[in-house]
């Protein structure tokens, strides 16, 4: 089934807002093995909006829409959409009952001063001989709209209305009116570049069918989903896993993940606490984005202990016991500096690792010797302390970013090796 | 003039990446007074490109497209659009010679490990009587084909590429085909949330004309564009004064830049510099969020010295000595611990001020008295500590955004208070 994304909204063509729904959706019908060839956005103009759908129902069978659900006039998705495909609207009891309960829960939250109006009766309009889907996180309906072979989704235009919508009722939907089972599962990849992935897999996608191999560029990552479409899901994991094995036998303590949703720091934590371990951190460049990124998984307190955000060099001495002769002479951005900080990390914190991380992110400071970019991290573990150098390209915030993205990847390997020495 | 984006990328199509790009230009037009009806994204598929360009030429005058201008088979942008736009391709000398030195160069540097292929010199080819636009961060060149009043603008899709190329050269060349000045002028707004805002500016958007204002809502921030059209920028600076100065009497010290580039962060840490203030920040929920955003501003080093990242309540204790009693009576999200944090970091750090964050980001651990979402700050400054409780909503990356963004917005009122009562 070809598919196309509408994204309505004039503050998306306006550029006051970045249209991550039509990512979201690509993303999720790719895995639903639908070919999405078009995605649209235009605004609230009825004349305009009515050329795009009808071109769109036209060139594809599947057109989901976003946006545009809203109380307001402006909001006219609903109503163009069913004009055009011959659809009548007709209040739907239920809806405004579900409508009315969610608005008076609304006010008593008092979340903001919303009042019922007129307006909000609107969204219990619904297209008669259409789908209404359930919306629990706010009050506008999702429908869908069937004829001659076409499809029309509508989907409200806020990410947390949408997403849980789409996941509960459009993803199974999808699914059924596809003819064949589409299973996928992600195989995630760190410590090697998106480049040198490509190269390792080359021969793999050029020979592929089914299933496919999707390469996804995270920053420091690089996530591959293998994609198998069958008569069962029994049978898609069948074509899947040879594919995965082969993964593991080429990119082997690289792969830090194969489930869908887990994050790198995930990985991360899940093997400290495997192990018992505890971990400090010392940042300077990276200020904090490291311990950031680890307190983001829940229950990370119990393998995190301390973070040291030592960017002054006062600080690196004070809270890190890093000598003031190291900081003179090789100075904040060295080896040996990294060193003492992540020594000082695990002595004063008494945790079992410690990472640190010190650089030059820039822009200014750069020298012939030390040009921005340049990035030591150390990792103190079992009394021993490995040090590594990397020269990275961008701006501030992306050398930043990606000095991040390896300080976990780096953390991840130590773990294991360390692991592996201590048993 | 009517503008339409095209976005060229299979990568988009299949949602491997956010169509940021789109975003960008959007907002580039809106400042530059032009109408975008339409975005669209398309693959590197040669029938349904051409219908989406020739689409695109009949019903805008401008059109902009970014992406399919490589050095591969499938990039073919440039191809198509020459030849619906009835333009000859010929190789441009000046371009090969650049194309030439530019590869050696990245050989050298040896960034990877790219090679001078054949395709690569497809680069080098330019539409005859079209405009060749410099790119000097990539290989492809910029494109403007202009017949018949209607203009396309290619452009290379990396943003690092696309967007120098953009401000250096498509930026002048589409205000100088503007019959008026556009001028602009941002008001970014913290510590007040976008509903507020926007009733607060109703009455202004509602009898709008030149200027227009329009919000671009953010974390924790709100920014206003005001952009006047006239014959000269004197005159345009004329239109926008009264305005600024009106959201000036409504916003008053909420308002904390008045440039385009102006963080929130940088507006603390410039306050900090002019106030020779040293910060450390004690962070537990945020997890060194804060620190991170301070850090990212060059030159931070000289105002913030010491930052905590303690999300364990041994590192409460240890690195800012809240009290036993207090974790065990109060718990480590409360108003007192919060302030046993302010204080310890100030105390420990010897800085002018520190500020403290502590909450519940959940998913897990929510209850009656304490639900997900609370958080606690505390600003210590010339020996007065400040508390604030604050209830956010979302999932746990929200919730610590949130809190990071307020956490900035409250040490910048602090900061302001404690300079006012001192003096």
């Amino acid at each position: 089934m070809t598919t196309e994304l509408v994204a309505v909204g004039t503050e998306i063509l306006l550029g006051n807002i970045v249209n991550t729904n039509s990512a979201y959706l690509a993303e999720q019908c790719a895995l639903l093995g639908l070919s999405v060839y078009y995605q649209t956005v235009v605004g609230d103009n009825p004349e305009r909006m009515r050329d795009v759908i009808r071109t769109a129902l036209d060139r594809s069978d599947v057109v989901i829409l976003t946006g545009g659900l809203g109380p307001t006039e402006d909001d006219i998705t609903k109503e163009v959409t069913a004009e055009l495909m011959g659809f009548e609207l007709v209040e739907d009891a239920h809806w405004k009952e579900i409508l009315e309960k969610y608005l008076k829960q609304y006010q008593k939250n008092n979340q903001a001063q919303r009042r019922i109006t007129s307006n909000n009766y609107k969204q219990a309009m619904v297209p008669k001989g259409g789908i209404v889907l359930d919306n629990h996180n706010g009050t506008a309906p999702g429908l869908i709209m069937e004829k001659n072979g076409k499809t029309a989704i509508l989907l409200p235009g806020p990410p947390n209305e949408m997403k849980p919508m789409f996941e509960e009722s459009v993803y199974p939907y999808l699914r059924s009116k596809q003819p064949e089972i589409i299973y996928s599962q992600m195989v995630k990849i760190c410590g090697i570049g998106e480049s040198q992935v490509a190269d390792e897999i080359k021969d793999l996608i050029d020979q592929q069918s089914n299933p496919t191999i999707a390469p996804y560029a995270k920053v420091g990552e690089v996530h591959l989903r293998i994609t198998a479409k069958a008569q069962s899901e029994k049978e898609c994991k069948k074509l899947i896993k040879p594919v995965v094995r082969e993964l593991q036998s080429r990119f082997g303590k690289n792969i830090f993940a194969t489930e869908e949703s887990k994050t790198l720091e995930e990985a991360v934590v899940d093997m400290l606490k495997d192990q018992n371990l505890t971990l400090s951190l010392a940042e300077s460049c990276t200020g904090g984005m490291v311990a950031s990124r680890i307190v983001n998984v829940p229950g990370a307190s119990d393998a995190f202990t301390h973070g040291y955000v030592t960017y002054s060099n006062r600080a690196k001495r004070k809270c890190l016991g890093v000598k003031k002769a190291t900081l003179k002479m090789e100075g904040a951005v060295s080896e040996k500096c990294a060193k003492e900080m992540a020594r000082g990390g695990c002595f004063f914190s008494k945790t079992d690792l410690c990472l640190a991380i010190t650089g030059l992110a820039g822009p200014e400071g750069g020298t012939e010797k030390i040009p921005v970019g340049t990035v030591f991290m150390a990792c103190c573990f079992n009394e021993k302390t490995v040090v590594r150098e990397f020269h990275f390209t961008g701006n501030r915030s992306k050398i930043r970013e990606q000095a991040a993205a390896h300080a976990l990847a780096m953390l991840r390997e130590c773990i294991m090796e360390g692991v592996n020495k201590k048993n």
